[in-house]
């Protein structure tokens, strides 16, 4: 999974069967400081509930349909929560 | 799912058996901004009306099968859906 | 799928069961323009009869394995067709 | 696989049906060298006891959920196993 | 697939169930002509007989544990065989 600030929204009236009702966010990957890392992807909010400007974590590929009731979507990317908080260990070799 | 303009169409006559029917299209992926982002890919176009010029959203891995009729064809971009309009909140921390 | 050009063949004779008889070729991805994207890939020739020099267009990940006689072979890339022509519109915003 | 050190924690109280009861450490890949290598990410614990500090090989995607006792879960990372040792060969022409 | 050279062991005794005798390689990726390309990726070894220095080629992505005996194992890169001869054409417009 990787963490993401939700920055906008989507409005799509087109669209394939399957799709009605999932409402799509447009998610800025960050890394673990809240820097961002890497372009936007479109979402499907798996919580019913993600806003604009929240943290939150995301899963790719996949997995993603999974999130959502109806496992049978052509969904790639989905909310999968709300971070509260995210400790970094700055003794870790590797922290960033 | 990315955010994406249709920029150009594919020929190809000699194909694999289940690819017949399905059009092939040039996705030039976008930021959210609407800034090209990366290389372009073909696309299956799952939505049967999208040209070239469209800001579309797409899907890509497994998933991407799932929206077309038949589901069991090797693809893995597919067109989903035509964007209609985005909307970004500047007061987001990574807004873009 | 990714558009590429057929560079070269690979050669082994040590192989996992299923491979038997698939045509491994190198693929070098090339854009829309035909300029040389990323590091070329091994793929299997799913059409039989990819010559060197063509152009083909290729799929990844789970996919591939479809594309195959016998999908539950261990292939994540494969070719699906010969390219005979792309047509880029040169009035899309994003057109390379 | 990659290899990778747990950095960090996260806290999530509101998230999908199914990953309650899992634990979401942050990761940072590293090469084969111990040096860190793209950006960081969010795995489960499949292992339930790595710790912040430790080095260990993690996967990716689809088979991610694999690793978990529940497989048909929204999860595309998870952490493995723990690293006691790597040895390298220098005399490999492409040695780190 | 790619291309890749076996440039080292893991030992990991803590593992998740399912890898137990699984050999698992650090592999660099190379391009077409020997090359590097791209960060080292720990692979299982399907052929049982990949060795430290040889050229092999490799999968990745849910394809990789088709390769293994038991496909329902969380295994996301597994070498497929051994290289014996890469042939390229240096007519090709893109060959490396």
């Amino acid at each position: 999974m990787r963490l993401g600030e939700v920055v906008g929204t989507v409005v799509a009236s087109t669209k394939v069967p399957g799709l009605e009702g999932i409402r799509l966010l447009i998610v800025q990957p960050i890394d673990a400081t809240g820097k961002a890392a890497g372009g936007a992807v479109v979402a499907a909010d798996a919580i019913h509930q993600a806003g604009v400007g929240e943290r939150v974590y995301f899963v790719a590929s996949r997995e993603a349909a999974v999130a959502l009731p109806n496992s049978f979507v052509p969904v790639d990317h989905a909310i999968l929560g709300i971070v509260d908080q995210i400790h970094l260990d700055p003794t870790a070799k590797d922290a960033p």
